[in-house]
Parts: C-alpha cells; structure tokens; sequence
C-alpha cells in the first residue's frame, strides 16, 4: 500500500501536515563534506516527517572569497559579466555536492543552477535584479518525489549570460522560489538561532524572539542586523511570503517573520547597531533655498547612498550639512562636493569614519513619545553623547562615537528589559 | 585609419596571413594566475601578429581532482548528472579569470560555457557524446573583434542537462569548435613542446616531430602517448582539422598533425609504451568453434575494452586464450570469466598486472618487413623476452615484462635512429 493511501486511512488530518517548504542553508553550513552530510540528513529527517523541500544553497564556506581572491589576482578591473561567471560557480559546486549527499541516503535528488531553476534577471552584473521566476523543472522534480537542490543567488539575464544577485543572494533566491511554488513556508537556516534583540556577541543576555513583523526586521537589516539579507525580507513582506529564520545546527524552531501582528505584542522588539558607515560634514553652506536640493541630488547622481542629514541652525547666513554613507563612497562623496563648493558657497569637507549608528526598533513607537525621552536619558546617563538622530515610525537612531556604540546597546538593551518576554517587562 | 584599412593599401596579400585559430590551455597552462597572465599575454601576441583568436581551457591544475575528492567525501556513487554538474564548474572558472585577465590587457573578450557555445550532447553523463556544435555566440563575438574563451568538455543534453566530455574532453572542444568555425588551424597549448619519437623522460634524446599523419599519431595515442587526446585525434581527421600540437611556455613551432602525406617521409615515427594493462589468461579451454566468439561477445556485454588477444597452439582439445585489458576492469572481466568456466570448458583464469605494451609506430610498415624483423632482434639482443604481438598497416606492437618496457623502448628508439630526421637515418 502507498504511503499516500495509508495516511488516508488513518485520517485525513494527516494530509494537513505535509508542507512544501523552501529550506536555504548558507555557507556555513555547507562548509565541508560533514556539513553537508548534516544538511542531507535533515533533509531526510523533514521527508520522513511528510514534508516535501526544495533545497537553496549558498557557496561553500570561504569560496567565494577565494573566488574573489583569484580574480584580484588577474585583474584590476573584474568585469561584471566575467565575475558573476566565475563567482556562481560556488553555488553551483555546493549544489552539485548537496544533491549527491541526498542520493547517499537514497533520496532521489537532482541539483540546478539559477538558470535550470528558471530565474530570468535583467543585465545588471554583479547585482541582478529578478524579472521572473519559472521554476517548471522544479515543480516537476517535486512532483517526481525528488529534491531539488538549487545554486543560490544566480540566474540567466536577457542576453542569456550568466547574472549574480550579490553577496547573500541566497536568501532572495529561496525566497523569490517560495513564492514561485507557493510553498508554505521559507525556512533560511544559518549559524544563528533566530533573530535576537540585540546582537548575542555583545549583549550576553540578548533574547532570541519567536516572532517578529516584516516591518521591524526591515528596519533592523537596515541598521544593522546581518541577516537575513534585506532584500529577501523586502521581497517576502512583498509577496507575503512566511520566513522562519532558523539555526542550520539544531532544531529548535527560530523565528518566524510574518505579516501578521505578533500576538506577543512589545513596543520596542530590538537594539541594532551598524559601524559600517561614515560621517560626513559640508562646512560654511550658504543657507539659501535649493542648496540642500542641489547637494543631495549630485550625491545621488554619483551613487553615494546618503542615509542620515541633519543641517545645524543658521549663523550668519551660513550652515553646516552633515549625512551619514558607506566607508567605501567617502571618497566619491568627496569629490563631488569639492566640485560644488563654489556653487554651494562652502568652505569644505570633513569626512569622520569613527562613528556608530544605535538604533531602536518597535512597533507603535511614534503613539508612545516615553519612548525617545527614556532611550536619550539612558545614553546621557551612561555618558554617551548623540551627534545626530533620525526617526521613523518604528525606529529611533543615533550616531554617537564608535567606540561608545557597544556601551550603548548595552545600556538599551537592559533598560527596555529586552531580555524579558514583553509580558513580563515592568512598565517605563 | 583603420588597421584593415592600412594593411589594405600596403598589400593585398598582407591580409590573406590573417588566420583564425582556436587555440586551447591545459590545465597546467591555467594553473595559478601567474600561468593564467601569460596565457593573456600569448593571445596579445597573437593579435597584434593580426590573428583572430578563440580560447578553449581546460580546468586549472588540479581543480578536477579536488572536485573529484569532495564528491568521494559525500557520495559512494557519484551519481552522474550531479557530477558533470561539479566537475564543469572547474572548466568554467578558468574561462572566467582568463577572460578578466584579457580584459586587463584591453583585450575586449567574453567568457562561455559549453552550453552557451552551442554544444549540444547526448545525456551519457560523464563521457557525453557531442550531437552538434552552434557557435553562433561564438562567431558574434569574434565578429565583434573579442577573444571569446570556452570552458572545455562540456555541453549541454537534450534534456537540459550540464555534460562532462570526460577527462581530457577539452581538447575534444577545441577540434569541433574548429571544425564548427572554419579555423584555419586547431592548436593544443601542452606542457611539452609537440609530438617526439618516444617518451623524452625516458630517452634522452628523443626527438620532436615537425610533422605527422593522423593515422601514426591515432596509433600513438592509442599505444600510450599521453596527448593530445586521442577522441579529439580522431575528430580531427574525421572532418580534416588541422592540429598544431605545441609548448604553452615557448614560441616554438611544436608538431603539425595533417592529412597530408609528410615532406620527411620516414617508415618508422616513434616509439610507444603503455603500462596501464594488464594480461588475462583464460586457461585449458575447449578448442572448438564459437568458444572465442562466446568469450569475448560477453566480455563486451560487460564493458571490458580487450585490446590484444592471443591463443596458444592447441594440445589435446585444450588452449589457453590470452588478452589484454585496463587494469581497472581485471575484476568485471574475472567475474565474467568465471561465469562462462563449464559453457567454455575451461580450467581458470589468471591476471598478470606486471605487463606492458611497447609499440612501433610508422607508415608503410607492411611493404617493408624488415621492419618487424629488426624490431624482435633488437628486443632478443637485450634479453627481453616478448609475450605477446599484434600488428596493424603501421603499428607492431609486443607485450613484455613491464619492469623491461623502458629498456625495450631506449633500444629500440637507438636501432631505428629515432633521434636524427628521417633523412639522416643510416639504412637498416
């Protein structure tokens, strides 16, 4: 008798139970021939539960900076087309692997590369941008009784040549699949539990959540928080895709990411910090209209990613400008500024690496202005000054100086009691 | 002024130098990136000599083999779908970093997979068969005036599938994309500079050929020349591809392999040795028609490649039938053997792995039989007793004792004179 025919006729409850899920394990862990045994035995494990998965994979451990090693090596200018080539091909190696550990233990299985997955890209080398998801030979393999296992962050562009998503493409590509197949939940298993308030390395009392909503884990990737990659969440809040963010290590449930509100219901949900960008400050700005308009739209112009501005108070008719972007465009910020400081009838540039942005994040934060007063006067009790501070509906953020920033989470963290399930914080 | 337009107005003639070469790099030519700027620097040469110019490159140095150990980690069966997966991705990493390193040269290039190449196999994974070659990317790209690098071996099946030519497949690509192309000429980059009369690691003075016909280097390779691969010999003469077979580390001619009949028309070429078979010996068989037949009818049922069989005189009804097979098929023909024991009334089998081949090859060997006679004498004056002797229109080859196969190669490349041009060698 078939297994389908007999859970018909123990009931037909059970039938309930078998999820098609879109599982993602990241380079840890598919770093050696062990973690993939690993990953091929809970693969096995969730089959023998009923489920039917369909495997996302990233390249294994260190590959692709060896990968990005061996092209410094042989040029200085990397062209896109030639990099995404050379980079997938990580991916496509884990695949190939994972897909023989699962034949071992006799779980029929075939690998695919973006392409064979049918992921259409535009032709934006090194960071394509999804068109469209056919995953035809995948459903078919599913409905086979097999398991795909697909190369992570690639696919095939409209001029039919190879296309990279970037870095931690992995996660949109599981879940831009799950919408694709449907699939009843996304799960990306990393080296990580789940999704903490704050990071654990800092804050040995950080909490894992069970719960978070699409918006505040947005706001938390956006300041901070490593993973999961932003554009997954950005592209699963979109199609309202169910995430689970999980430990590749074990099998305690994660986090679940939806768009629902959690039912445990906090005001604030986490402290994130990002030390990643740098502060930079037009001195002596003639304070006249279109100047900040004329500023903001050359930087764009040059593909700097301005996030904070705070523009100081008058004197004199003149002002100072400051924002906040990546390390890595100072010098492209610089330049173009230099190029206006007649225009903007400036003095100069000072550009300062050394700063952090802490930010707070929680639902309903704007209904509840405690919230602010109590985040400021914690940071001033602890000594710590604020340069600047930007808002959003869920979220509060300063920068204040770098070699403060790990002081300050600290700090919030225990005074918004983070380390306690909201039901059990005392009232601010 | 164009370039064109310049050679134009000096010479007509100038133009008809002008060649379009598929030139194709072993692994050790691509082996770091060091290797991988020379080979850049080769194809600069190249085309300010005014050629056009098509890479096909093999894996990087012992990239293959480290894939093949990751799948011996994970798998027992290394199921062959996900292995032409895996083992391709080797191919095409190194097309991707040789093209960048084109690039850094200001060579405008483009790098390919065998499926964007156009090659269509069948579906025997890891030794698929090349069904049609549709280089129209290919041809796009050198119209454009870009170097277009193919990575080898590979091909995509009817079924969508990625496919492994096998080890060695890539020199197969370079012929069928010059076949496919119109090349004026196909050309193995090697690590050693053309086709010599014996092994140089074994005879010192062992000399390069500046010619040779299809038919004696098929012979060759088929007697244990190592390179080119003798699949991408075949194809070459099968649609009359004209190899260039060459140094990748030197300017230096190498060897030309034509249809035509040689200049330095010599009846003997070279010597060969070959130690990968072994020697099996089907003992006190029934010597009646059909037994041969039965015997080796189902030792190809089971995939073993008999090369030379020998049978003994008979005595009393009884014979022994000797052949020679690949080492790594000692096992499936025993088996085989041993299940046809009573149908062939036979005794037993023995396997001798200690043997090896020695082979003489050369044109019109036949017309002249003094040929055959030098060679046993040569072989009796050293003391090394020959086992077994099969011929072909320019090929005698003998079995001996493998710890004698290179004394019997030394002396036999000395009494033919293999060491000085057919038209200085003294008559026999």
């Amino acid at each position: 008798m078939s297994k389908l025919g007999l859970a018909a006729m123990i009931s037909p409850i059970t039938l309930i139970l078998v999820a098609l899920l879109v599982q993602k394990f990241g380079g840890t862990s598919v770093g050696d021939p062990d973690r993939i045994r690993e990953v091929a035995d809970h693969v096995a494990r969730c089959r023998k539960r009923g489920d039917q998965v369909v495997l996302v994979v990233s390249a294994m451990g260190k590959e692709t900076d060896e990968l990005l090693r061996l092209a410094d090596e042989v040029s200085s200018t990397k062209p896109g087309r030639e990099m995404d080539m050379l980079i997938t091909g990580g991916e496509r190696k884990a695949c190939a692997l994972v897909s023989m550990a699962l034949h071992e233990l006799g779980i029929e299985s075939d690998s695919f590369t973006g392409s064979q997955a049918g992921f259409l890209t535009d032709t934006t080398h090194r960071n394509a941008k999804i068109l469209d998801v056919n995953p035809y030979r995948i459903k078919a393999a599913v409905e086979a009784g097999k398991v795909p296992v697909v190369g992570g962050s690639q696919g095939v562009s409209s001029d039919n040549d190879v296309t990279f998503f970037g870095r931690g493409g992995s996660d949109t590509t599981a879940v831009a699949l799950a919408h694709a197949l449907d699939a009843d939940a996304c799960e990306l298993y990393t080296d990580v539990p789940g999704v903490f308030t704050t990071d654990p390395r800092l804050v040995a009392d950080a909490r894992k959540m069970d719960q978070i909503s699409f918006d505040e884990l947005l706001e938390m990737t956006a300041t901070g928080c490593p993973k999961p990659a932003m554009r997954s969440v950005e592209l699963a809040r979109s199609f309202g895709v169910k995430l689970h963010v999980r430990s590749a290590f074990s099998w305690v449930p994660g986090t679940w990411v939806t768009q629902e509100e959690p039912m445990e219901r906090a005001i604030i949900s986490a402290v994130t910090h990002d030390t990643s960008e740098a502060k930079m400050t037009v001195s002596g700005v003639s304070d006249r209209p279109g100047v900040a308009a004329r500023l903001f739209r050359s930087l764009a112009d040059a593909n700097v990613n301005v996030d904070m501005i705070v523009q100081n108070v008058s004197e004199d008719g003149r002002t100072d400008i400051s924002f906040t972007l990546p390390h890595e465009q100072i010098d492209a910020a610089r330049s173009t500024v230099d190029s206006l400081l007649e225009e903007l009838g400036a003095n100069g540039t000072i550009a300062d690496p050394d700063i952090a942005r802490v930010s707070l994040i929680g639902a309903g934060m704007q209904t509840n202005p405690g919230v602010a007063a109590t985040m400021f006067e914690t940071m001033s009790n602890a000594g710590i000054n604020i340069e600047m501070i930007s808002t959003s509906a869920i979220r509060i953020s300063c920068v204040v100086r770098e070699a403060q920033a790990e002081a300050a989470v600290a700090e919030l963290h225990a005074a918004f009691q983070l380390d306690r399930p909201a039901s059990e914080r005392a009232d601010l």
